[in-house]
C-alpha cells in the first residue's frame, strides 16, 4: 500500500495511489475505491478540476441563478439536455412494433434501469389494455381452475424482487464473421433491470391445487399475437412472480401493464408480458416461440431446446463506442454483469487484451439474479489499449472468450450469446468493437 | 403451525393459514410469506378469485387482442390508465415553483420511488441549467480551490447507494390538535428512495486538501434562492455524494440536475439541489435555512438547531384512506419504514389500536437509510379497525407514540415528526385519518 499520508492512516497520496498498478495498462489497485485510498496529501491531483481562478470562475452567477425556475409537474420528465438519453428501436419492415427498442447503457450508471429506458421486446406491439376488463386465468390440471381481477390479486401477500431481464437474442451479431461496428445500446441494450413487485405465482397455483402429474404451465400474454411459452413447473413454484409494479410503480405498458410474469434469471421471451392465461399441463405446449425461435442451433446441425437461465455475462459502459476519451490521466472503467444462475462472485478487466487482468470492485449490495455494477480506476496513458471484462459467477461459471464460446457451440447459435466483448480504446479518444 | 398438509412439507391449508393469527385484530402469522405457507391443498380458497365458469370467462379474446398494438418509443410513460398516479403539490400564492409536491405511496409497491414521482422540495422553482456550462467549486479552507465540470466529474471513480431523503418537514400536520385529513401522499408523501450514483465528496476534499481545522462545509445551489446549508465536516468525509445520477439516468430536473448533494439519512433540505458550491469552514454559515427554519422549537422556547438524522419512522401505505376496502377477508397490511441512522431491525404492526403487536415481514434486501418495506397478511373481519405500525432501527431505536412525542418536544416543534400514526378502517371499507 505504501506510506500512508495525511489525515487518516488509510489514506495515501492520490500521486502514488495512481502508480498502484493491479494490472498492465494502466489499471489501478482497486483498494483506490475503499477506505478513503484517494485521499491525504496530494501533490500533483488529477489533473481533472480547473484550480487557477478556480474561485472566481465557481462564484459567477449563472443566468438560471437570476429568476425564478419553473413549477411542478404531476409526473415528472427528465432533463431536455438529455434527450438523446433514449430507448433506440427497429421492427420488421412494415410491422410497427414488432422488434425491440434497446436501452442506452452507455449513458447510464447504477444498477437500476429506469422504466422510461427500459428495453423492450414485442411481437405485436403494445396492446392497450383496459386494467379493469383484464383477467389472469389459472387453468388445465387443476382442482378448480381460478380468474383474478387486479383488484383480487392486489389483496394477496406480496414480494419485491430486484431483477434483470435480458433477451435471448441480446449480443447475438457478436457470433458473426466480423465485429459489428455499434454502442453497448445497439450491441448489449437487450438487458435491464428493475424492482419488480407483485404476487408469487405458487401462491395461484397452490390455491387452483396442482394435479400431481403436472410438470409444465403454458403462459400466454394478451396482445394480439398472443405470445406464449412453456415454463417448467419447478420454475413457476420457485420463484416466479406475477409482476404488477416496477420500480414501485404499477409495470408499464412496454413491460406488460397491467402484469407480467418474471422468471427471475430466465430469458426474457419467457417472461411473458401482458399475461393473462397460466395453464398446468404435463408437457410443454411446443409453441412457436419454442420450436421455431429461442432454440440453440448446434455444430451437429440440431436445436438445443429449452435452454433458459442467461449465463454469466458482464459488458463495460465505459469508456465504451460513442464516449470519446479526453486526454490521458485517471478514468473510470465501469460496466455491469449479471447472471441467470445466482450472484456475481467477482469481474475481472483487463487492459491489454487478455494478457493481464485485475478484479475489479462491486458495487454492494449484489444481488442474486440483478445487474451488478463493477468500477475500476484506470490511468491510461493515452496510447491504444483494449479493454475487456470476465464475470464469473456464485456458482464458478466464468464467462468464455468469444473464441471458446463459438468453439463449443458453433458459429450458429444465435441465441444466449455471453462471451467476452472488447472495446478498442484508440489513441484518439475514440473507442470501437473489437474481437480482441 | 398446524398439521401439514399438500405437496410439500411446508406447506399448509390456506384456510388454516387464515387462522394462525399473531396478534388480535385478524393480523396473521408472517410465516404465511415464507417458505410456500400459502399452499397446499386449498379446501375454501380465499375468496378472492372467481371459480365459477372461470375457463370461459379467462378465454374470452379481449379487444385489444384483435388488432396489433402500438409501435415503440424512445423514452416510455406510464400507461393512460394509470393518470392519478401523480404527485400533488402546493405553492406559495402567486409563487410557483416555491413549495413541495408528494410522492403517491398510497399507488406504489416496492421501496424504489420512480424518478416522476420522486418528490420535491423547491425554494425559488427548478432552474433550466446547462450542463456544460455548470460548475462545482470546492474552495475556502483547502489548500487549492478546484473547479470541476460535469465531465471533469464522469471521470472520478464512483458509488451508488439506495437512499432515502425525507424532507424536514414531512408529516407536520400530525403535531396538530386534531388528526389532519389526508392520504397517505398528502400527510407523508415528502419522502422517496432511489439508487443515486456519483462520486464521494471526501474524493474531492481531499484533491482540494482540507485545513486541519476546518469543521464545516457550505453547501449552495444554483437556484435562484441560492439555497444552502452548513453540513458538519465529518458528514461530508463520511457517506456524503455528488450525485450525477437517479435510478440509472441523470439526476432529474426536480431533483438538482445536473448534480445534487446526497447526505444518507439527514434531513432533504441539506441534500442541496443544482450543487455548484462547496466551501470548506471553520463554523456554520448560519444561513436562513438553519436559522429562521428546519429548527426544532421545543417546549422551553428555545429552538435545537442542527437536527440532522430522520429519526426511526414508518408508514402503512396499505390500506391507507382512497383504498376502500371491498369487504372482509384477506388483505396484505404493507408499507414503508425507513431510519436515518441505520438500518430498520423490525416492524410491527398492530390492527387493534395498540393493545397487541404482530412482527411484519421486511422485504429483502434491508439496506441502511433506504426505504425498507414490511409486509402483514391480514383476514379483516368486516369490523372497525384501527391500523398502526411501529419501526425499530438498528440502534434500538424505536418510533415513539405521537403522544410521546409530543411530550418530549412540545407540540410546537413542527420539523421531524416521526411519531406512530394511525389509520382507522370503517365497517364500510372506508379509511381515515385518526390519533388512536
Amino acid at each position: 500500500m505504501g506510506k500512508t499520508n495525511g489525515r487518516d492512516g488509510s489514506e495515501r497520496a492520490l500521486d502514488e495511489a495512481m502508480e498502484d498498478r493491479a494490472a498492465g495498462g494502466g489499471l489501478l489497485d482497486r483498494r483506490i475505491f475503499l477506505g478513503g485510498a484517494l485521499g491525504g496529501g496530494v501533490a500533483a491531483g488529477t489533473g481533472l478540476a480547473v484550480s487557477t481562478q478556480a474561485e472566481a470562475q465557481g462564484l459567477t452567477v449563472p443566468p438560471w441563478m437570476k429568476a425564478p425556475g419553473s413549477n411542478f409537474v404531476g409526473y415528472g420528465q427528465p432533463s431536455k439536455h438529455e434527450a438523446k438519453t433514449v430507448r433506440t428501436f427497429a421492427h420488421a419492415p412494415n410491422v410497427p412494433g414488432t422488434g425491440s427498442a434497446r436501452t442506452p447503457h452507455h449513458l447510464l450508471n447504477g444498477t437500476i434501469t429506469p422504466n422510461g429506458l427500459h428495453f423492450e421486446r414485442s411481437h405485436s406491439g403494445i396492446p392497450d389494455i383496459d386494467p379493469d376488463a383484464h383477467r389472469l386465468l389459472v387453468h388445465g390440471m387443476v382442482k378448480r381452475p381460478l380468474t383474478f381481477t387486479l383488484e383480487a390479486l392486489a389483496r394477496y401477500p406480496m414480494e419485491s424482487q430486484i431483477a434483470f431481464i435480458e433477451c435471448g437474442g441480446n449480443s447475438l451479431g457478436l457470433y458473426g464473421e466480423k465485429p459489428p461496428q455499434g454502442n453497448a445500446q445497439a450491441l448489449h441494450g437487450l438487458v435491464s433491470c428493475a424492482e419488480w413487485t407483485g404476487v408469487r405465482l405458487k401462491v395461484l397455483l397452490a390455491e387452483a391445487g396442482v394435479a400431481p402429474k403436472a410438470s409444465w404451465v403454458l403462459a400466454e400474454g394478451a396482445d394480439s399475437a398472443g405470445m406464449s411459452r412453456s415454463v417448467p413447473l419447478a420454475k413457476a413454484m420457485d420463484d416466479a412472480m406475477i409482476a404488477l409494479y416496477q420500480n414501485g410503480e404499477r409495470v408499464r405498458p412496454s413491460n406488460g401493464y397491467p402484469m407480467r410474469l418474471l422468471l427471475p434469471g430466465y430469458e426474457g421471451n419467457m417472461q411473458v408480458k401482458w399475461l393473462r392465461r397460466i395453464k398446468v399441463m404435463d408437457a410443454p405446449a411446443m409453441v412457436r416461440d419454442e420450436t421455431s425461435k429461442y432454440t440453440l442451433l448446434t455444430k451437429d446441425g440440431t436445436s438445443q431446446q429449452f435452454f433458459f437461465p442467461m449465463e454469466a455475462k458482464s459488458i463495460i459502459t465505459h469508456p465504451s463506442p460513442g464516449l470519446t476519451m479526453r486526454g490521458k490521466g485517471l478514468y473510470e472503467i465501469s460496466g455491469l454483469a449479471w447472471s441467470g444462475n445466482g450472484k456475481i462472485a467477482r469481474v475481472d478487466v483487463s487492459a491489454d487484451g487478455g494478457k493481464s487482468w485485475a478484479r475489479a470492485a462491486l458495487q454492494e449490495p449484489v444481488l442474486s439474479k440483478a445487474l451488478t455494477r463493477f468500477r475500476m480506476a484506470w490511468n491510461w496513458d493515452g496510447g491504444p489499449a483494449p479493454l475487456q471484462a470476465r464475470a464469473t459467477d456464485s456458482s464458478g461459471y466464468v464467462q468464455p472468450t468469444r473464441a471458446k464460446l463459438i468453439a463449443d457451440r458453433g458459429a450458429k447459435a444465435f441465441y444466449h450469446f455471453n462471451g467476452i466483448s472488447s472495446w478498442s480504446v484508440g489513441a484518439n479518444g475514440e473507442i470501437v468493437h473489437v474481437y480482441a
